[in-house]
This record gives C-alpha cells, structure tokens and sequence, in this order.
C-alpha cells in the first residue's frame, strides 16, 4: 500500500468518531452494546480502503463488521466513503491488529477476514505475516468456539505459508480454492485489491479455517 | 492409465514372486523379515508403471519401498523394468489400496506416497479418491506415530479436495508447494505421469501430512 502524506487524514478521523472508534479498548467484551445488537461480528484485520467491510456491512445488515487499518493515509477512504454511505452496522479502527486482543474479548468475535494481506516473503520477515502463529494466537483466542477465518490472496508463496501455518497451529481447513475467479463462489464480495488482481487476471487463493 | 490387453503379463508377474510379493497378507507386521532388514518402509499407492519406485528404491538403499497398483497391464511395466536392475528394498503389490490393512499390522509403515492419483472429479465418485476419508482411516493405521503422507497431482480440484480432507481428518500440513518445479525440491523424484505433465507445461501440487 503506497503512503502518500495525507496531513488533513488524521483530522477527518478524529472528527467522526461514529465511523472510526476512538477507543476500542473500552468496548473490548461490550461491542454488542455498541453496536445496539446481538449480532456477530466480524472483523477484518489490514483493511486497508474500507471497500470489503463497507460492501460487507451493507449486503449483511445482519452482521456487524469491523476493519482494522493502521494508516490514516489509508484509512481515510474508509472513512470518506462510510460518510458518503453511513452503515450503523460497520467501524473501523485506525489500530494495529498485534493490539487485537486488547480490544476483544476472548471469545467476542465470529469470523476474521484477512484479504491480500503483504505477504513479507522474506524468511527475516516472518513474524509480520498476518498469518504467522503469533497472530493466530490472537485470533485463536477472540474468536468463539463456532469461530472461522476466511482468507484470500494472490501470493502463492503467501498462500502455501498460510496453509501450513493454520494447519499445524491446529486450524482445520475448508472451502479452499486455488482458483476463486474460475470455481463458483456465490455472494463473494471483492477487495479493492482482488478487483486490481483480477482485472489484470491474477489467480486468486481462497481458504476457510475453523478450530 | 490406458489398459491395454495384455494376457502375458498375468504370467510375467507368477513367474517373478521375489519383484511381485504373491502373499502381502502373509507378512503382515513381518515385512522388515521379507526386506531382511531393520529399515524405514515406504509405500507409493497407486504405482502405475513402477518409474518411481524403482528411482527411490535406487536413490534410497536405506529405505525399503513398495508399490501398490491393482492393475496387471501396468504393474507389467514395473516387472519388466525390475527385472532389468534387480533391487533388494523394493517390492510391488498387483493389489487394491482398499486392503492396505489386510497387508501391514498398525504402525508398520513410515511413509505414503500419492502421486497423480485418478482425480475422480464428479461428487458420486467422491469415494474412490485415495484421499477420501476412508482411506485416510486405513492409512491412519498402518502410519506410524512420525508417519507421513505425501502426495503430488497435477489435478487442481484434487489438491484442494485433499488439502481439506487431510485436514478435517486431523492431518497436519507442511511443506506445501503450488508449483513444485518452480519451486526448489532437492531431492525431487519424478513420476511417470510427472515427467509427462511436466513437459507440458503443468503445473504440480505437492504437499506433506503429518498426524
Ligand atoms: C495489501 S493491503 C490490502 C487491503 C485490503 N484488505 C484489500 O484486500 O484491498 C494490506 C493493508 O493491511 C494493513 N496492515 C498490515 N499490517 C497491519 C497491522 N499489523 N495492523 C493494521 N493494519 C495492517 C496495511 O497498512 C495495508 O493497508
Ligand atoms: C494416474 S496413475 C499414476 C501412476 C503413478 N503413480 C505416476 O505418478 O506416474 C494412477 C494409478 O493408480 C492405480 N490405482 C488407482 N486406484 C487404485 C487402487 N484402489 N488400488 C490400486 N491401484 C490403484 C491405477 O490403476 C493407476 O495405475
């Protein structure tokens, strides 16, 4: 994701606290109060531009969706375009998703999403996939019992790492697609970057995970 | 596989009981007697024409391996080709996989090899892939506790039926690839089916499972 200095981002965010919560921790075990609900909520961790929760939030009124992004720069469009559109049911968060379990309570969220997250190929870099064991950690331990994660990516290396390391974290892997554009997925909702991706004919990878 | 007809190769495969072991049921939970030795045992299903057993048998004298095929016009080829370089730590079954218990007592065998194994893509069939549940339970049971599987496919709906049933069977994923001969394997052995496919241009899928 390119950073371009966008010093008016920071004020915009800090100016609609109803579309970017300020303070997370707080609500960590009471997100359904806010979102005046007993819906599930789920979460997607690196959102980026906002374009799969806002899609998310409005063809699943009965869901509630959460981004996590930790750039203003980035987030900003999330944030602009759930002005242009409000949905009660969708937040961001401008935070770091290592923070995650600072937010959550154990047990709090229903399905995590982590879309064509950087896959940090080199092996020094490890640790900073978002589907290294430390973060599954973290997930493992705010997803409820009938909990998922749902992933989709372009990068084969990243893909092949991910596989690996939710099945030996002991994740169980279903609906896995090597091919997601070719096979049939119905109500697939699509990134800003797997829209980039596929335009250009990418192959797109798929995997569910359960515990 | 093509069939052929071949009404000698019945005889061929009488008359070379030291390649072809007529009685696998006799030295189930002895097979490190038949070998004459103490030695890991590895088992390809679904050999075909025996290339890669009779490879790994040559490239790996500390392992005993054997193949698996339940078909008389093809094993036919295996024979043939062991009778031209005899080797004492391969064996070859004319059997069905589906006896492997009948064969090998529990925890007798180390490895299981899957390569490019009959795809059987329509839902009915979903049975007969040697990847199936059913066969992940007899597997389960010859494997001992370090055992693994390891399967190649060129067959994109294959790979991803099996990476999910191994999985759900409680198998543990490891060294994936997505695109093996892009990839660097040390140690590769090539199969019949993926000299073939390889030449073509395919794509090969591999994966490592471990309980
Ligand atoms: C490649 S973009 C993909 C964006 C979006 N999910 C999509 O599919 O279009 C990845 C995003 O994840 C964010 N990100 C990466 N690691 C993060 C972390 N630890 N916490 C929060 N955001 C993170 C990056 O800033 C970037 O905006
Ligand atoms: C597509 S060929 C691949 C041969 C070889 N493994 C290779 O990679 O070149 C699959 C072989 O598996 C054999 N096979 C399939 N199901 C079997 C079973 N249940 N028992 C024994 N052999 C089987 C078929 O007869 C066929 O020869």
């Amino acid at each position: 994701m390119r950073l371009r200095n966008k010093p008016w981002a920071t004020k915009v965010i800090v100016e609609n606290p109803q579309i970017v919560e300020p303070n997370p921790q707080q609500w960590k075990g009471s997100w359904k109060e806010l979102f005046g609900n007993n819906q599930p909520i789920h979460v997607e961790v690196g959102t980026g531009k906002g374009r799969f929760v806002t899609r998310m939030g409005k063809a699943h009124p009965e869901w509630n969706v959460i981004g996590v992004e930790k750039y203003d720069s980035v987030i900003i469009t999330g944030v602009e375009r759930l002005k242009d559109q409000p949905l009660n049911n969708v937040r961001l968060l401008k935070e770091d998703v290592t923070q995650l379990t600072e937010f959550f309570a154990p047990g709090e969220i229903d399905r995590i999403y982590i879309n064509f997250t950087d896959p940090w190929p080199k092996n020094r870099h490890e640790k900073r996939r978002l589907t290294h064991e430390g973060y599954l950690k973290k997930y493992s331990q705010v997803l409820n019992e009938r909990g998922e994660i749902h992933m989709k990516t372009d990068n084969q290396g990243l893909f092949e790492y991910s596989l690996e390391s939710l099945s030996q974290f002991g994740f169980k892997l279903k609906n896995i697609s090597l091919d997601l554009h070719n096979n049939s997925m119905e109500g697939n909702i699509m990134t800003e970057y797997e829209e980039r991706f596929n335009k250009r004919g990418v192959k797109i990878y798929r995997l569910e995970a359960e515990l």
